[in-house]
């Protein structure tokens, strides 16, 4: 037996994770798994319809999209737990995303979404590629939170329109959908606003009071589910009442129309729009808001079973899914918090749960979409706000605030900056934010101006010390690597002693603790040193490790220093430069 | 006397920097700075043309950002040296904004210009209100040159159709210029290209050849003067030539046009304009770019002269320049490099010789406006070109590359997005992936296993030392701060230790040098408790210092830890988890 086939199996399984939990699988399991994603089914219908709808696409889009990506996924994914489908938050990205002029110039909404979950795919298969899982590393959680909290109170200011039974429009801004509803106040019709209220009212009291009532009951977390499989009961209710009453042709509420029976026939003419170059950056954001977040979900879930989750598989079995989503004319697709809840506490052990899930919505597209033409948009409505309000929190801000105000302000920010500029450039500003609070804390180095201990080759800080000084040098120690973050801090530092002590001629910098000099601090070492030689001081450095040594040398830096020079102890350039008699040592 | 009076030349001198250079202003002192004030102004007239017709604005507009908006900069500044007024980098980011057809349906190019400077001189208030003037320290150096020469390239590219005589288009990525030029090819016209070709050899020969050439005579730096004042020659000789030949008549050479004499009347109907709101964002990444810029060449100079800068009352100077060029009918402003080097070589020794070149710009504007009228927009673009080539820099790419590979990928992954993106999308993504870059560099913990050296009360990594271990307990020390950006390593760190020991029931986290847990790191560590917890496992916390915990308490950590504990030493810890004689040591 070769090395190569020996290996196989092992091969096979890291391309196909699947493979160790399928490995083993038993009845006991399947059984789990199947009732587990029949329960799952039962909430994502609804919400993938109105998910669809919230992206501003036909509700079928949404169901597309839960029948073959959640099976993609199933095959490439560590996580055993996460539910994929289409989400809440992404959705109002793409809402946003494809609200542009210039992109709807270019093609039908649908082909656009396709576009951008193609890409969003391709996008986290490269980052799979290049093992780039260790990006979510960069997402803080403040700054999740308050991403995550402003795209929900986005998202319940545009379920307001329809709730109102007003006219929807796409809005990028918070300050856009506002400005739309309060000039239509006067236009709201009442059947809907009904139909809406009440619709939120049954959902509320399934998720609370009667999960409450019953599990004071039964004490079992099943009463969970129930709560959940409560929009569905919803979505019938409310077709119920709008067929008898006849309200969608009365009373003019609105409903999602006719749904085509079964799966779309393959059709790639979204391929040939010419907004693909122009959706990429927009594709870029969602695919790692989608990562980020569905590693969130999965790692929570896989704490809890001793489970491993690998970065880089989530990353390929998402895009897998992505791709999928596209080809199959469905929308972009992430894990699902709420899904994927339910789903754990329903009893599913594997991804199987979503193959069945996904079997279970095939289904009703097949059979039952005639059944949906009649379901008001309002219903809808009150599933997603429903859904979303768990997102806004407001305790996590008060709780954050006292643990930690600077992360508290990049929780606002990152919030207040989706409502005002879109979730796009909310997301950036977050990032943006967060990391620049995470750099402002880490880059006030440490220094110190330092002279001799008398009669030693010691050199100590003079704020510290009895140390002996000279007139005309200068001896600066920074105790960190030099990064265009700190340099400044360290020519400021600089600057500021020798405006003090004009008398001073030689500057030596004593590298010590300095383990890396990066091109931003390399360059500003370079003005300064050229600044003070042509101001009559010569800058000079001492004790330089070697590996930073032989990156000054590349770049240089030794030679364009002279007059100034590399010493390699701190007492050499002491002697070197304080030779003549009228620099002799005085104690301060 | 009371304090308060003796305290107030000091104060004054704090709010007026002015002051400190205006005591004991010489006559010497004023007869450099003249000559340096008027030497700028040469340069000064055509540049600030040419940058108003690049923002897509009225050529009058540059100038009269040159006329009060310097002044307002002297007064606060603490730069002696920089020269403020329009600059190229800063006007392609105003003719990206100026772009969007939805700040044009809210008003005039000029209206919305004039909103700009106004916002960004108020934002950049704001900072020096706030202090922010260390934000400098967030911009690496090779993200500013990636940047400037991304500006560059798009600006070249923007001024091919004024120089073949095409129409110009207001585009945000390279790609629209480049299509459009492409579109246009067949209709080149010959006298604008013969013209703009010529104007640019005759600043090329100014620029380069002929100043080697003075200054081989010479030998003074005074030369350089003479190759700035090279583009109001070619102002006026194309002038004179476009007159002769008639060729805006005969040969459609396209001119500036009628530029009115004076300064205009006040008129703030652009305070009136809806687009305000829209343009805040923008306004506040033009106040950065130009703040940045500028405080970079102001520090070059103050190094030279062994004065300092002050970050704070830069910000005050740049904004108020900027909320004066506003109500003067200006452009926004910033500190010009090319100017500011001339004014320096020239002899400027303070502000002074800004207010002498605004003055002359004054004159310019009362005396001479009409003159300009037959000015070719060509002629412009070879002065446009001439200045932005040497922004354009590839050795300082190739020794990037050589000196620190990633910083050479942030230069270029900057550069590629100011093209294919835009400016202000360039500039946040270089951002962000400076900032990711070193933070990937720092953010990578040393983590150990540990167990105790044999008879004592010491701990050392497992993979160094012949140390007892248990097998139900877990010590593991982290050698830094938790943060957002190293937590999702430790937790990896941990799950796969506990995957491969899976009889492990308590796991010790170490954390003798941890000085900070931040509140992403919280959350990732309630994470981990309450996940190893339903698997079984309790964590526990040793050696915690004082400030550390006190911040746990706050956020309640150690009670939800239960039944984990926090334990004061490590050999606790050791003690209190392996009681039961199962749990005898065992040596590995």
């Amino acid at each position: 037996v070769s090395i190569g086939t020996r290996d196989a199996p092992g091969r096979l399984a890291r391309l196909l994770p699947a493979l160790t939990w399928l490995r083993g699988y038993s009845r006991s399991d399947f059984s789990a798994d199947a009732v587990a994603g029949l329960v799952t089914a039962f909430l994502q219908i609804p919400q993938a319809m109105a998910y669809a709808v919230l992206a501003g696409l036909p509700p079928q889009v949404g169901l597309y999209a839960s029948v073959a990506a959640p099976a993609a996924y199933a095959l490439f994914a560590s996580s055993r737990a996460l539910a994929v489908g289409p989400v809440a938050v992404a959705a109002v990205m793409v809402a946003q995303v494809l609200a542009d002029p210039t992109v709807q110039a270019h093609g039908s909404m649908v082909g656009n979404a396709l576009i951008l979950a193609l890409e969003s795919g391709v996008i986290l298969l490269v980052m799979a590629a290049l093992r780039l899982g260790a990006i979510v590393n960069f997402f803080s959680h403040p700054m999740l939170t308050g991403f995550s909290m402003g795209a929900a109170i986005f998202i319940l200011l545009t379920q307001v329109p329809p709730l109102l039974g007003i006219a929807s429009i796409h809005p990028v801004t918070s300050q856009e959908i506002v400005a739309s509803i309060y000039r239509q106040l006067g236009a709201i019709a009442p059947a809907t606003l009904v139909l809406g209220a009440s619709s939120f009212l049954l959902l509320v009291l399934a998720g609370g009071p009667l999960q409450t009532w019953l599990r004071k009951r039964s004490g079992k977390e099943w009463t969970l589910v129930l709560g959940r499989a409560g929009p569905l009961v919803v979505v019938a209710l409310a077709t119920i009442v709008v067929i008898i009453l006849d309200l969608d042709h009365r009373h003019g509420v609105v409903t999602v129309g006719p749904i085509p029976a079964g799966l779309p026939n393959p059709d790639l003419g979204f391929l040939r729009l010419g907004s693909w170059l122009e959706l990429l950056p927009s594709a870029a954001l969602v695919a790692l808001v989608n990562y980020v977040s569905g590693i969130s979900i999965a790692k929570i879930l896989a704490n809890r079973r001793r489970q491993r989750i690998n970065a880089n598989e989530e990353l390929a079995a998402l895009g897998a899914a992505n791709v999928v989503a596209a080809f199959t004319g469905g929308m972009p697709v992430a894990g699902s918090f709420s899904r994927t809840m339910v789903s754990f506490v329903a009893g599913a052990r594997t991804q199987l749960s979503g193959i069945v899930a996904s079997a279970a919505i095939w289904l009703t597209l097949l059979f039952f979409a005639p059944w949906f033409a009649r379901l008001p948009n309002a219903a809808l409505a009150a599933i997603i706000v429903v859904a979303v309000i768990p997102l806004i929190d407001i305790s996590a801000i008060r709780t954050l605030w006292r643990y930690q105000a600077s992360d508290a302000a990049v929780l606002l920010l990152t919030l207040a900056s989706v409502l005002l500029l879109g979730m796009e450039a909310g997301l950036v500003t977050g990032l943006l934010v967060s990391l620049m609070a995470y750099i402002w804390r880490t880059s006030r180095p440490h220094m110190a101006v330092v002279g001799r201990i008398r009669g030693t080759e010691h050199f100590r800080n003079v704020l510290r010390y009895n140390v002996e000084t000279w007139p005309t040098l200068a001896l600066i120690r920074v105790d960190e690597s030099l990064t265009f973050a700190n340099i400044g801090v360290v020519e400021d530092f600089v600057m500021a002693h020798l405006a003090k002590h004009r008398e001073i001629r030689h500057l030596v910098l004593v590298c010590s603790a300095v383990n890396h000099i990066d091109s931003s601090a390399l360059e500003a070492l370079e003005r300064l040193v050229a600044g003070l030689h042509e101001a009559g001081v010569s800058v000079h450095l001492a004790e330089v490790k070697g590996p930073v040594l032989d990156a000054l040398d590349r770049a240089g830096l030794p030679e364009r220093m002279a007059p100034g020079r590399v010493f390699f102890r701190t007492s050499e350039a002491v002697a070197a430069l304080t030779e003549s008699p009228a620099q002799q040592p005085t104690a301060i």
